[in-house]
């Protein structure tokens, strides 16, 4: 069968645009960033902005260019080592902890890596055939995907080294929290089999499937996400120095981290403030409560007297309609161990690591953050964090079994 | 309504029956460690012997004797604070990681407090009314089922403690291992809803329950535990070095503590031992594996093309009867991360520490140890432990979800 | 020349007899121990009684029986390993921090070893032609010095233990401290060209010598010994909060491990008691302060507008007999580092690593202790720490610089 | 007394040209750093070059501009808290592991920051009186020391960094090692009494006085650094991995680091290179041996049955003018430990943490390297590391006791 050419460019220029569309999404989320501030990294678990504007970039190189485009030649030998981050069967890399020890490249040269990279796909697909478009095709998919995925790390990378600054600076000094809903009650889950995961209709990571059935219920689940008023009550209320309120690992690391209110927020003559991507500002009570740990929001809900939802529960409820700010807000805690679906399987090769080897010592968080980006917000998606981490854009909504 | 003094004396001669027997075991699984044996803490996780013995009397005398026995007297006003274990709300206790500093009480101090404490209680059953029978009762029984857990670990300690000297010491060196039956195999468990955890009859842990309807299935089932054999294939081909078998916080562990065989296997002119409770023997090939950790487990799971069941798929299977070696042989890590059951909640007091509190970080394992006192074998029960721990008498079955 | 037996038996005599004192001493030292209490290692710096007791009987066996008497057998073929400390020539060994979890051999096998190493001890000792006896007496004395170390360490580790547990255990409840001596003042050391360290006549360490000549003062000693009375003034007057007092190192030492007081003192009720060999004692403000680190030594000499003599300047001191409790109270740190004296090697061979290998990062310490053997009292002696250390019986006496 | 405006003028005119010569030459240093490499911290004891940047103009703005100029306003009123390094008596500062996370103030503020403050220094010299300019003096003597000592660490900061860069960036690609001198040989320094220390002619470091008499000898010492092609033979006989030629705390340091050659060393396929700051060359046999640590001089000198020299017999030997290359190639080891001269008090205030807060655990290096700035060349300077620092530049020459 020939090719047809109309086809071939419609398709090819609609990878081009997606393709593009998430490029840009990326560069205007460094573009208030100065050269240092693309350099530093904060603790082990955030990376710098240079480092995801070019991990990113050689996520392309790495298993779109490389293996599929004839004539690629990789814009710089070394690249492949400094910009891996853990796809071992993709060869060695740089030591995760030593990303902030990278000043060279620079980040014009970073700049000019991700020119490289861009002129190159978008070269490819300007000229694929139709049988190397639908190599491509799923190979962009999850490039874009991952790419958004660090969209998100960006953001809450540069907060978490801003607010280590003395100096608080803003990302960007206009910024302005999203609308949330206050609505209040909660509603019935009733007993039943939900299918719950993804069913292979649009993209979804490996890890949202396979779908499968399962029994939800019953349970009541709150509308409305807990906000910073609550979580002061908490806190005035003991709750950062009771030890039974506490998981004992979690109270274990409240203690030794000297927790007493959640990430990022700081007193000030007796008043509460919180870092945010515009800086500093005073706390808003009625705002979701953010920056909060696994353990924080255990110790929470049990003080309240109620549970977190496990995220079938989420995921069945979020169906039904009638969750407020399930999206666009903050990462909910589930009380799910992030584990593998029944019968899932990573896929073979390297992007076989993109999910399966973390499901363990992790919680799932559902939902999404005023930092994910656009497509990224759906019932099936799981992120997942320990327990002990705070720095992402992560609140808690509750269950209650009590009939 | 009188006492009915002939009900009352069955009831109180009962009770005082059971709570014996369990003692007596404790002090049996103690009789042939030296007052130097009793007071060894090889590893922070582990406790001596001596405190094992005096933290289960303090038990008693804590929740039972001092609060419901008039004129009971503690033995050493010191003692609440050395032999407590964990319980915040029972009052401030020594460090964990100093037990084995505790050279004094001498182990025939603490034989004198097991004697005072069994006298008082003796006196108590012998003396008590119905009304305070009824009290003490339940906490007879939990006093007793806890006793025997830590009579459980009083084996793992001492085998941990004896497989770091050099000498190999044996605990008992007429011991044997159990008998292990293996029929080969696999059985499929059809998708269905089923009740899971403890209904009630019987004593059980409040972790066992609630219990609740749940769906399990399709999967299949290995009737046998996986043996030393199939573990040495696993070795053979490469399994403790390929780190895409991994969960990658467990190859990390893995790779810091060079594991490379089970806990306690120790490689002699090219021969694998493994240390026992009989002390070093040659390694059986037709033994079930043991001593490894969920990583290790999780990793044989993956080179099998295989899965680690749920705790559910575990307890639907044991229900069903077609397991072999469920119990008594090694407790059997499933790939369920230990979380309360829909609607449980810890009971209040100090009593409500005993389980709630870890239920975070850690993996459920089913079945029962060779080491596992006589009663407590059932299909609910929920024994617990980290990823990386490996010291206890744990192995695994496997579960396909391939059709 | 033939052998002159009478000479012969003399000098195996009188080396038996020396032989069997020391042996005898560390006994006595250790009758009141449980077997427990000589199992415990209550930190990595500390050692078991047990092992004290077994590595310098492993001392003989090494260096004196196993090379230079035919036909002698080893007591057991893995106490080499057990009871080696730190001699890399002299094979592989357990590790240090792991000395506490050799239960076995009980007390009694080390009773049994340290029996059959004396029996040979004696035999060859009995027999010996002079040519052996020249051999075997200058290794006698190492091992018996080295064994009278122990003897003092001994005391040290057993009282540490001691003060770690809530029941403040005595040693001897008999036991007093020695009477000090308070006459006040200093003396000056004018400058002067002195001959210090060994000069090879008697008994002494490798690291004591080579005797040469250094240039010493002007500077002015204090008599006494610093006391509790004034430690605690300056205890009173912020010392131990006051970061300019302090050396940077010392401070974060201080500040991580909460120092307030020195070590083994305890406030109770507004009273400080410290943790003797007698058990725990209300404070005797007019006692030597002990238990101090160089760290807290070099504070209070800040503190005091003095400084710290250097160890030359505290031997010219005590040569010239004008110390008071130079020996037998308590070490007193220098401001020496200990180094290797001009033109110092270790010898070739296992015993040389006794005291070389040690000669970096830790300070000296002149005079003796309470704990100190007989005989082991002498100006040249050199003993060591590192800064941080105060388990052992240290204190101080000040030096002037001022005109 | 009235003014006498000429010797004013002069006075002022000369400050001020010494000031901004030192100011110029951090400015030169720095110049061919990017905004990324002036941000990275690549381990807690370096420091980026913007903070030593802003750091050493902090100095000034703090000890003299505040106190003693009138009017003067500070830049921004929190980088009295971002740039203090260690001056507790100056009050609060940041936390020294993370001056890398301070991306803002950016390199254009620091420029700005240095410019003010230049202005502001230029001002007051211009203006002062002499009253004024003779409390100046000494302000700015000691400040432009101290930057002087900065400029070093600066070379040596952003070395380290480049060497855990894969890309291996030079600073300076035109970068040749400074010419050295081998004549051979070593020449002996009779026994006799010396004056050490700093006389106060000429400026000084407060540790580097009080002068003091010492005695000195008999000594030989080498007239040449030791080379790569010595240090090579050291590597080809085993010295990395014979315990016996190391201190103990030595040889765990390079077990635990897997040291098998000096600091910024790499092997290329079977070729030796090392880092410099003209990028990574080959090894070159007849330079000095650089970025060794105390510990693997020590080892070194041991296996060449030598010593290293003390720090007096260093000073002796290069005030008789017979050692090569004393100066500016590397800093050489001695074996003496970092301590206080005798007498030697701290000034009071602030400056008195200079240096006297430092002496403990480290040991003294004499001599400059290739990194020091004119005018720190002096037989009296002690330089002072921790005994496993390499990554200054650091090397040794030999001493020998033998007769």
């Amino acid at each position: 069968m020939k090719d047809q050419p109309e086809q071939r460019a419609t398709r090819g220029e609609r990878l081009a645009a997606a393709y593009r569309q998430v490029r840009q999404e990326t560069e205007r989320r460094a573009a208030p960033l100065s050269p240092e501030d693309q350099l530093v990294q904060s603790m082990p678990d955030a990376s710098p902005i240079k480092w995801h504007r070019a991990h990113t970039t050689w996520f392309f190189e790495q298993f779109l260019l490389v293996p599929h485009v004839k004539g690629y030649r990789p814009f710089h030998p070394d690249f492949a080592f400094l910009f891996n981050s853990y796809y071992v069967t993709a060869g060695p890399r740089h030591a995760r902890t030593h990303r902030g020890v990278v000043t060279r490249p620079s980040v014009d040269e970073v700049d000019a890596y991700r020119a490289h990279v861009d002129a190159a796909m978008e070269k490819a697909l300007a000229t694929a055939d139709t049988t190397l478009l639908e190599t491509l095709a799923p190979l962009i998919e999850i490039g874009t995907n991952h790419e958004q995925q660090h969209q998100e790390l960006m953001l809450t990378d540069i907060l978490h080294a801003f607010s280590l600054n003395p100096l608080c600076p803003a990302y960007d000094p206009a910024w302005q929290r999203p609308r949330s809903t206050r609505g209040g009650g909660d509603f019935m889950l009733a007993e039943g089999i939900h299918t719950v995961g993804h069913n292979g209709n649009g993209y979804a990571f490996d890890n949202e499937g396979p779908a499968h059935r399962t029994l939800v219920g019953p349970v009541r689940i709150a509308r409305d996400l807990v906000t910073n008023r609550e979580w002061l009550a908490f806190m005035q209320d003991g709750g950062y120095t009771t030890a039974t309120l506490w998981l004992m690992d979690g109270f274990a690391v409240a203690t030794n981290e000297e927790w007493q209110a959640p990430g990022h927020w700081r007193e000030i003559d007796g008043e509460w403030h919180t870092m945010t991507l515009g800086g500093l500002r005073s706390l808003d009570l009625d705002a979701p409560v953010c920056h909060i740990s696994y353990y924080e929001a255990d110790a929470f809900a049990r003080w309240s007297g109620k549970h977190l939802p496990t995220e079938t529960e989420w995921e069945v409820a979020a169906r039904s309609g009638q969750l407020n700010d399930a999206f666009g807000i903050v990462w909910q805690w589930t009380r799910s161990a992030y584990s593998p679906y029944p019968g899932y399987r990573a896929v073979e090769g390297a992007l076989g690591e993109y999910n399966g080897k973390f499901m363990v010592n992790q919680l799932v968080l559902r939902g999404s953050s005023l930092a994910t980006p656009e497509g990224h917000s759906r019932v099936t998606y799981r992120n997942f964090f320990y327990p002990h981490h705070r720095w992402q854009f992560m609140g808690l909504r509750l269950a209650d079994y009590r009939s």
